[in-house]
């Protein structure tokens, strides 16, 4: 395409296109893309760009080759990770989106936009910390006030709250807290939180191996003897702990650790209380399992993520922020962009230029409401109960813990091992087991759960493989679960028989 | 709507509206959007969410009085920021990225699309490092490689560069410095440094103070006299300089400091070299202006912003890295997703989960091809140089730097001080004047350009205020840029009489 024809009226042929590739999505399993590394590795392997630009026909032909390579989330048999198919009106909406382009670091840039950023984020807020409408109306638009920042996502808002919690320590410069007479800095949460504090603690050049895991109970909840020793410890060895830090809704179990003994404790210790609701946050939403999360509105700062439970487009993070002027402790100017007499919301993201965003937030908390999101999350909670059932019932599975949210781990347990006590051995064919069968499941494409490899209480230390179902997609129904667990069942046979033989193979 | 409603096909209706509210964004000026603080705080100060959710008639409603209020980037009198218009074929191609919903971060929630990242990384290393077709072959799929990584935007690729130096030179721990000798860590740059580098060094412990801005020469480049004597100063107060940083397109003049020099600097002292071409990189496409940046292939990283020159949508960023086993010092892992033996890029991008938009670039690359973004460069920076000559024939304007790319600061001159000579005082009303300019432009919204505070070396330290137009949009002709000037010439009149009343006004 010439220069001119890029910027004129697109051929309504392309639209027409683009509804094709999507209709095949919506349909499709994943069989028809399965993960084949040499041959998706042949068929991208252009490092020239064309001289000329191609037409639209002949870019369409490209792209009728990529799109079905990718991965079939839309399907319900998909349950794998925490993406899932967003409602249709997301589909027209990012059009506008997308070519508004507009750049809420700055007001220059974003106008309204920005403003409606400020009130998304105060709705959220008002979600988490239930403040009264005499806050709202002081704080939303305050200038040296954020409810909250918008990031690209999880990882970069947990970043944003270390950030923070440092900065609040000792600045920006480690050697303070030296010259406070620590020896060092820590956060402190459960074993099971989010790998993006290890990335956090060694970008803010405290080191990974500062982030102590400390030992969950039989619940997954971080537990409290374990935190109260390493307080003391921390005392004892003149350690300065950060930030402490509560699950709520982990990756694997979606367990969520006691937040309000967490607040108190921090509260006595004077750290910031950081609550990781990127999964949880939105339970919220329902009347049914809201109690779950008591105690997040004592938190200092939460992370939110959009793009998992809220059904809005990837890129859709958020950091919410119990006093307003918390951000101050991360604030920063440049003189061509972000002025400080400015309003300007980018004086505190991490990032700089970043999309606007906070139209598809707005636009989902519009039309679902409070009552869709109710919906929405009883229904796939209740559905993880669901799935739960069938595998307690079904002695080819091991249920690994009772569901909390949506988020669900299990194992399948071949025919020779079906009913015997398992040690250390049995486990270490149970691990082999499983990885050969998830790979297998994915392999084959028509239904997909994800593995992960964790310890479970009643197993000890011994780091055990599991399978990881994500309840995610309002598309699910018995009937697709029913079919996870039965392509497992007959996958497993064959696995089993493979890889232990007649010998074992007494069920 | 309910819940299945929000996942049936949307009504037509809402499909249109989107097509009439971008028509009234791509023909409005911003005078339909003047910044109206007061007026925006009212308008957007909801923090509770409806009960129920609305129907898409009364959604749409509600974006009908939003949208207008955005900053209307598409009209060619927007000269103000670094954001454009996008070619019209992106519209349609955001439903198809946004409703695929694919995580590069990982394999089983984007297969093929990880491989599209792959060879689009690899489009952008040969176009700055110009490596041979087998580089190319056995490194853009390879398992333990990254020819870069992609980033919600330039600010990420900067710190995720400092990131990198930093691990590269003590991992991330900061003592490991303390104990190797030095007594601190810096990186060098010129004083035009992007303020992304002072976050990234505050996020990474090191202090936004011990980024060591150096003066410049008369066309704002790096000055290499300073450089040397920093780097001396740092060998005697034993601090260890961790980057040095080339600026390829500074924000405020599009100046390039002299990267091969500062390349052979870098090497002497086996120290990180570091270009941020986010505004730049682009100029290699164009045959007549890419020995700009003659040197860049000597970088080790350097950092590109598709949002930025390339026309793709915000939220898409690049660091680019010459060795494809540098990201291996950032190296991460998770259990349940990002396995150690895998072919993730997860494992190395700062960010966890993002969006597919390596998928914008690919058809941007594939439509524009060579030829199309030679052709935007080069009108582009053509209009820059049109742009100077009229502002430079004219003595109600000071031009304040040569044109060399296509972003330009200027000074408008009240009619009492034209031809004089300016001192301090005069510059002291300068400043006053120009700031009142920008914001009375920008109020009445009919053009717009942004402005900036800077020093510029004929007036020794006095940071004087600028300025400063951005020429991105490629609908800019010369009667907008004749239109921007009038504005400021008229509104500039009565500004004159109002600061400076009659007995200045000798013009």
């Amino acid at each position: 395409m010439t220069l001119s024809e890029l910027f004129a009226p697109t051929d309504p042929a392309f639209s027409e296109a683009m509804s094709t590739l999507l209709e095949i999505f919506h349909h499709s399993d994943d069989s028809q893309a399965p993960y084949q590394h040499q041959l998706f590795a042949q068929r991208l392997n252009q490092s020239h760009l064309p001289p000329v630009g191609l037409t639209l026909e002949n870019y369409l032909a490209r792209l009728a080759t990529v799109i079905p390579g990718s991965s079939h989330l839309a399907s319900p048999c998909y349950m794998g990770h925490m993406t899932a198919p967003l409602p249709a009106f997301t589909a027209e909406l990012s059009r506008l989106v997308v070519m508004l382009n507009q750049n809420p670091m700055k007001m220059e840039s974003s106008r309204l936009l920005s403003f409606l950023e400020r009130e998304v984020l105060a709705k959220l807020h008002r979600l988490i910390y239930r403040a009264d409408d005499l806050f709202y109306d002081q704080q939303m638009h305050a200038k040296d006030a954020a409810l909250g920042v918008m990031t690209s996502g999880g990882t970069i808002a947990n970043v944003t709250a270390l950030w923070l919690a440092r900065n609040r320590t000792c600045g920006d410069n480690l050697f303070a807290l030296y010259e406070q007479g620590y020896r060092g800095a820590v956060i402190l949460g459960s074993r099971l939180m989010h790998y993006s504090f290890d990335k956090g603690m060694d970008l803010l050049g405290l080191g990974a191996h500062n982030v102590w895991r400390l030992a969950t109970d039989e619940q997954n909840r971080l537990c409290l003897t374990a935190l109260e020793q390493a307080l003391l410890r921390c005392k004892e060895e003149k350690i300065r702990v950060l930030a402490l830090v509560g699950v709520a809704g982990s990756t694997d179990f979606g367990s969520i650790d006691p937040l309000p003994t967490l607040a108190a404790i921090a509260k006595r210790e004077q750290i910031h209380f950081h609550v990781d609701a990127a999964w949880g946050g939105p339970t919220l939403f329902s009347p049914r399992y809201q109690s779950l999360l008591e105690g997040i509105e004592l938190a200092d700062t939460v992370t939110l993520d959009g793009h998992k439970q809220l059904l809005v487009p990837l890129g859709t993070g958020m950091l919410l922020c119990r006093q307003p002027d918390l951000m101050m402790a991360v604030k920063r100017e440049a003189p061509y962009a972000i002025r400080a007499t400015s309003f300007d919301q980018g004086r505190f993201t991490l990032e700089g230029t970043r999309p606007a965003n906070a139209l598809y937030l707005d636009a989902a908390f519009q039309l679902f409401g409070l009552q869709g999101y109710a919906e929405l999350i009883e229904a796939n909670y209740d559905r993880a109960r669901l799935m739960a059932a069938l595998i307690r019932d079904d002695p080819a599975f091991e249920l690994m813990s009772e569901p909390v949210m949506n988020l669900l781990s299990y194992r399948c347990i071949p025919p020779h091992l079906r009913g015997k006590p398992l040690d250390e051995a049995a486990n270490e064919q149970l691990n082999a087991f499983n990885v050969a069968l998830q790979k297998a499941q994915r392999a084959e494409g028509h239904s997909f759960v994800s593995r992960t490899q964790r310890t479970v209480l009643r197993y000890g230390d011994q780091p055990l493989t599991l399978l990881r179902a994500v309840l995610l997609n309002p598309h699910i129904r018995e009937q697709h679960i029913q079919q996870v667990l039965a392509d497992q069942q007959r996958l497993g046979s064959q696995i089993a028989s493979q890889l232990f033989g007649g010998s074992n193979g007494d069920g």
